[in-house]
């Protein structure tokens, strides 16, 4: 027999994967322009045209055995070097490139660092609503997935609850800030707690817990505020970025891991790190994307077109009578669904060709998500479809 | 405490990398002319100039978010089918785009594959020599590594000892033609001996047994034959396939996996290696690199430079009275050492500045693999070192 596991996973799509592929199909039927996808989290903006000018310089100047041939495992030592400065010139902390190691993205980061510090019997704790693929890579690592859920009226931690969660075999936290499905942003004062609770917590079980800060929106934020930089607060602090969001490089898989110097045995915590790496079958990240973000790390892509979205769908959702939960950043837009079952809500309106996703596979009920990455068209173009929905709700 | 296991897969670099390292010192201390560096597989061959062509032309051409964005994560769909057309025209077999996974080269090939197929207590056999790495990907699937050495005289199957080291619990078969570190190519009778034999053992024991073909090195072959395609011969094989040698594209990190519709629930194994995938982190395979290579499928990087390498320095050791095992393939040449221990003779080598890796870590004694992957100048210019060489053992 195979694995059972592996061929469960591949069988059963993710929802959010089903209602796209609705969607495919039912564009086919009635026209793409008639169907208000909301499902996926694929940016609609383009990367900066520095990006694309730099991949053409690359190609047109570097020998094309350079170009592509094999990094180093972590990636490339300039690469790292000019990763840690931007790091260190822009969060004031002390990265090094021998702390950073190169990877296929933020789903890469998160697989690694888990590889690398759970022992099987491990407890890795994720606040809900969190990304559902979390799950998947906790357990794939050997972790048990404990589930705490956020506070229902503004989607913030409940330390009540995280704090009876944390045990002697708590072993990392995932923190996604600006939140992929909510939008929402933990602010400074909660980080400081958190970090508070952990270091009590780990003293108390004389243990590490690492916190697992992953971050692929960190650049889309709409309050002009700075995201906390978590290696700032609180030592034992794996960042997992990614560049699909920021640069609009999704499909490319490039990112990196950052394990903070102040992490307990820190150039342990990394070897470790460079072998998940190797033992998971990575063995460097993308080279032509490594040189690239290289020289593209102040740049972003135009966020105000998402900003612009954000702004358009929360004003008419909020008058039509929907209740939202403001988002600070990210490209998603948590809403209140009218009746208990979030599922009910999103057959309804498919009626009216909206698709949303609803919000229990996050880990919480009576929510939907809407991915405002789409263009601001389609999102004109829908608002009336939203108005009959929740009308359907007041008679 | 972190992983233990993976801690020391991340400290302990290969012996590969070491020598390599090494080299790099030394080559700081000498002049890189005067370091003859054996011990890296890295092409030195460029892509062919049509790579480079028709990434600028996407850039040009293609929106960015479109040419970056996601792809589904089995692989672009237009892309699969090119290289499932490809195979059938190629090889006439059925494949399909359906049956085949783009992955992130061929480490990731061969762990999505094992993750796919291996349950814990599961055996992986390799045939020694082999590329080290396979122990780590078997092992982190949860398999038991089983290391079956070839017959010393050519490097080829020894029936008898495969035949011993099968059993029921015999999962996968890792087979690496033309072979890394050898170059020895498998010849049609073996290939189909083999097939006789497992399919002998499946029937004897009632189980599946995986052949993974691991074939980056399909393309460097020096004898003017094809090499066996195995999913012709035997039904249950898992094509693992890489363009890092043959598109000399190895940073890039671009293949796929090809379950063969011959295999015993195709589509069941399929599904595996999808969940597989995406347990492990792999989202997809680098967009802009996936559909460059679907417009190169029948072009290879110049592996006429390999083969005049591989022509002199044969022809050099033979006559200075080494015993070499005649590489008809990929570009590695095993030298058997004149003394017992491989070890020694690569540090007297090293006096000679001659950089060569010492064969117990592909899991046999007493051979050293010289990587030709260089410039033909590196070559000429190593020959009267190689001489003197292997004088020290006619005194």
């Amino acid at each position: 027999m195979i694995s059972e596991k592996m061929m469960s996973l591949g069988k059963k799509s993710s929802v959010i994967r089903g209602i796209f592929e609705y969607g495919k199909k039912r564009k086919a039927e009635i026209g793409a322009e008639n169907v208000f996808d909301f499902s996926l989290g694929n940016p609609s903006v383009p990367a900066p045209k520095e990006v694309t000018e730099i991949m053409k310089e690359f190609l047109e100047t570097v020998p094309a055995e350079v170009l592509h041939g094999y990094t180093s495992g972590p990636g490339d030592i300039g690469v790292r070097t000019e990763i840690a400065n931007y790091i260190n010139n822009k969060f004031k902390v002390e990265a090094s490139a021998n702390l950073i190691y190169m990877t296929c993205g933020a789903a890469a980061s998160l697989t690694i660092s888990l590889n690398a510090i759970v022992n099987s019997g491990d407890e890795a704790i994720v606040l809900a609503p969190f990304f559902p693929e979390y799950r998947v890579f906790a357990e794939q690592a050997g972790a048990t997935l404990k589930v705490v859920p956020c506070k229902k009226e503004d989607l913030q931690i409940d330390f009540v609850a995280l704090e009876k969660a944390i045990t002697n075999k708590t072993k990392a936290i995932i923190v996604n800030s600006p939140n992929n499905p909510s939008g929402v942003i933990i602010p400074e004062c909660d980080i400081i707690k958190l970090s508070e609770l952990l270091n009590n917590k780990q003293e108390e079980y004389g243990t590490d817990i690492y916190l697992l800060a992953d971050e692929p929106y960190r650049e889309l934020v709409f309050t002009g505020e700075e995201v906390p930089y978590i290696p700032k607060y609180y030592d034992n602090t794996i960042v997992c970025y990614s560049y699909s969001k920021a640069l609009s490089l999704p499909g490319e898989r490039i990112g990196y891991i950052f394990v903070s110097p102040k992490v307990t045995d820190c150039g342990d915590v990394y070897a470790a790190v460079c072998g998940a790496g190797r033992a998971l079958g990575y063995v460097c990240a993308p080279s032509l994307m490594q040189y690239t973000i290289a020289k593209c790390l102040d740049k972003t892509a135009d966020v105000s077109i998402y900003e612009a979205n954000r702004k358009m769908l929360y004003d008419a959702l909020t008058e039509y009578g929907y209740t939202v939960i403001k988002p600070d950043g990210a490209f998603y837009m948590f809403v209140k669904s009218p009746v208990e079952d979030a599922n009910e809500f999103c057959e309804m309106a498919k009626k009216y060709e909206l698709l949303l996703v609803p919000s229990d596979d996050f880990g919480v009920n009576g929510f939907v998500r809407i991915s405002y990455c789409v263009s601001p068209e389609q999102i004109e173009n829908s608002l009336p479809a939203f108005k009959k929905l929740i009308e359907e709700y007041k008679k």
